[in-house]
């Protein structure tokens, strides 16, 4: 290659970028492995696997080449002009030249910034983490999983610092990773009224009657329950050959290749819709990513935009579609034929109200739609403080169940069902749990204006009809990938920045009619 | 560290060989998550995702610096006389200096003479190989496959030229890979009168009654044989914690990590022990991976010794414990309590004779045991002429036919069942097949010394008491991993170079009594 041309640069670049994309997609293969099918005894050994395989992901992106390539491209596209110079311009294979540049150089200047030991070192102790949590959690023994914990924080805390966060915003720098440009300041902003509305609204709804749902809590056989998801699965659209379903004990998607993106569930012989909406949900996900434009294919545009932004992809298709009268009109029928004798004389009316319980409890990923930011809210509460070092890991059992208690009016029986429930902290994610909760912000912001293009959705959904509904959210979101800032994204897609107010308009709307209040 | 020093010297190319094996089995990860549960789409990226891995593994190996740390070390142990210095002995930790250092310069010499763009040139063409050869054999299209399986010809014959083969013995270079020692010459005289006999015995029985077999060929639920086979898969000894068992279309095994042994088999449901011999043949590979020494633990040394010596324990397994009179006393009723229906009134007898049907066929994977070797010596036959040059890819089908004709007197109805039965060209792993019969061999002579050292063998399968059988094994055999060299081992273990003379002597007690010739 001519390492004064621009064009041999970039070529060279978006090589060792693809490299490194299936370095990547190796890794996550390994950790779907681990979730799904590795014999217990191999644990050890996958956590020093996944750390070669990081380490050299991450060696690939920090190379000294990378850097002289980004700096070279960089000076072309000044001395030119950003954006003049044709040779730079987006490719003929419609390949995103300037995007591209932007989010490698943004990626790469926050791996430079991460010594090769250290890497490693995270990916070795998130094994082991990962691994001590899942005992922890079996025996409800928060002790056993302290000490992993501890370590994990501190690592997070070193992460933020090697960024060149100051000690006093150390979790700043950590929210930056999942949505950047939200703080713990432009958060706090949009988490305070949200509490505020939840709670209300909570309130209002206790006093109320609950609805009857004892007939979704008989046993109900998993194989049947797993023949109705995988009919469900086929219907809403996710395509048999760039994708797969398994089960793991926690419900997760993973992008393992451009066609490749795999969802797991569990099955609960006595909750069927726990794991159904966990497939509607975790198909969300894998909707975003197989919708990503080809053009992207194998360079590190594309993933999505955000996490904030991907879970609103997920949520949407949860509850906004999958908890909605208009998508269960075609479907109860056909639960119904699936299980008759459970059912009973179960009727349609019974069965939405069931649907849409509000029943605040211990676990997030079975909470109705009203608690669940709670549960996110309380989260990002607890991890400020653990990452500012305000609230010891040895406290943080006893605060969880006191700020449940605060929160939601929950008691929780043990540890498994408190603070040990999660998985994301022994990964070390610290920051990931907001956006949660503004992926159903974002969420309800884009079902407003999809359903200003698409006039009547509840029809299209009565007529188990999803493709208008792909076609805008692809066309609207997913095929731009990461070259969409999230920021950007909402505001060009919606014409307003982020706010609460289609997802205040939307609680309200429905569970006033609900509950009756 | 010290690069004077020989125990730093050691100490960091042991650290180097545990990357590399760690990318190795992230590599095997790779390739059986493709036989079992990659969705279609994902067949092309995984190509390339395979390619970066084994490119980076064989960099690994290659590298300058393991050139010079084995430089330092064969000088370390040549100055003081090898084996008389103290720091260069086998480690405190049991582990076997001398065996490793010798292991790893031949792997090294191997690896250094292949070019990095060739191995990975080789990867990719080995990942679209397959894909399009399970298309092909799928759609009986040998056509489609054709210019792959030219392409895998090609890559083979230059690796056996980069390794510094002559052009007239390219094969032999091949062979070299799989079994130390024996090539064409070596193998040709084992194979001989092999063939001579094979094929004297298969004429006295094809004039001996045929055994009944039909009551095999029922419809058998693959459910409860998954369950069937399962329980033997336990009770022979399988550890579930250090290992798993999956779906595929060709049954293998593989090892994932030191405690991960994976093995895999396929369901007939009008045949089902076409699975269980799977099931019990891969059970032999994964015991020998398992057996392993803890001291070679994550070091190159923690492997077979050959392929050859691989299959006589799959073999072993499969045949002589598998197929033998002493397995089945107490597994036939428990079979038949499994399938009482399907089996009828078949009595012990009738079964035994069933399972050891001598009924030459076109599948090599489901010959009976004295056809299995004819399977092996065609294919010996053909790759030889392939690598030569001296037979071309389009007359391959056809010489396929006539000399399967010629040997088993089988016809082949299309190439699904002929020359596209088999997965190993498409991986380019020419010179394996031979391994396949020479473990028969092996098997049998390992199996005359266990007897001698156990007493009464038949007594203890009777009792499904197999304990006694794995520490002999794992005490002669297993534990050693690649310390022992196959031609050392089978002198060391048997007292005598490989013969063919326990198989001959087995095979004529066991069919002269079954077939009264």
């Amino acid at each position: 290659m001519n390492t004064n041309d621009p064009v041999d640069c970039l070529e060279r670049l978006r090589s060792l970028d693809r490299e490194r994309m299936h370095l990547c997609r190796a890794a996550a293969l390994l950790q779907w492995d681990q979730e799904t099918y590795l014999p217990s005894g191999g644990v050890v050994e996958r956590a020093e696997q996944l750390a070669v395989l990081e380490g050299l992901a991450h060696e690939k992106l920090i190379s000294g080449e990378v850097g002289g390539l980004l700096d070279k491209l960089h000076d072309c596209a000044s001395i030119t002009g950003a954006g003049t110079r044709s040779d730079l311009q987006d490719g003929a294979d419609g390949f995103p030249v300037k995007d591209f540049l932007r989010v490698f150089r943004r990626d790469y200047e926050k791996a430079v910034k991460l010594p090769v030991d250290f890497v490693r070192e995270c990916a070795r102790a998130e094994g082991l983490s990962q691994a001590a949590w899942i005992d922890a959690r079996k025996h409800k023994d928060f002790a056993a999983f302290a000490p992993h914990l501890e370590k994990m924080i501190g690592l997070a805390q070193q992460k933020a610092a090697f960024w060149g966060w100051e000690k006093d915003r150390l979790y700043d720098g950590l929210l930056d990773c999942y949505e950047p440009a939200l703080g713990v300041k432009e958060i706090t902003a949009v988490f305070d009224p949200l509490q505020e509305k939840l709670q209300q609204l909570l309130q209002k709804i206790a006093v109320r009657p609950k609805p009857e749902n004892v007939f979704l809590h008989h046993h109900f056989d998993e194989h049947k329950q797993e023949t109705f998801f995988r009919e469900v699965l086929a219907a809403i659209g996710l395509d048999g050959n760039r994708s797969r379903m398994d089960i793991s004990a926690h419900p997760f998607t993973t992008t393992l290749g451009f066609d490749d993106v795999r969802i797991t569930t569990r099955y609960d012989s006595s909750d069927p819709l726990s794991g159904l909406f966990s497939v509607i949900h975790e198909s969300g996900h894998a909707f975003y990513e197989l919708g990503i434009d080809g053009a992207l294919r194998y360079s590190s545009l594309a993933e999505g935009s955000s996490m904030g932004i991907h879970e609103s992809q997920s949520r949407l298709w949860e509850n906004v579609i999958g908890r909605s009268r208009a998508f269960w009109k075609p479907w109860f029928p056909r639960f119904k034929e699936y299980f008759s004798a459970e059912l009973g004389n179960t009727d349609f009316e019974n069965f939405y109200r069931a649907v849409n319980i509000i029943f605040p409890g211990p676990i997030r990923v079975e909470a109705d739609e009203l608690s669940y930011s709670l549960h996110i809210i309380l989260r990002f509460e607890l991890e400020k403080k653990l990452i500012a070092g305000e609230l010891s890991v040895n406290q943080l059992p006893v605060t969880w169940k006191t700020k449940m208690k605060d929160y939601l009016g929950v008691e929780c029986a043990d540890d498994a069902e408190g603070v040990l429930q999660d998985v994301h902290w022994s990964m070390g994610a610290f920051g990931y749990f907001p956006s949660y909760a503004l992926g159903n912000l974002y969420a309800l912001q884009f079902w407003d204006s999809l359903q200003g293009a698409l006039g009547d959705v509840d029809e299209l959904l009565e007529r188990r009809e999803y493709g208008k509904i792909h076609s805008w959210l692809r066309e609207n979101i997913h095929r731009k990938g990461r070259c969409a800032e999230p920021s950007a994204l909402i505001k060009d897609v919606t014409g307003r920045p982020l706010s609460a107010e289609s997802f205040f308009h939307y609680i309200d709307k429905k569970y006033t009619e609900l509950y009756g209040i």
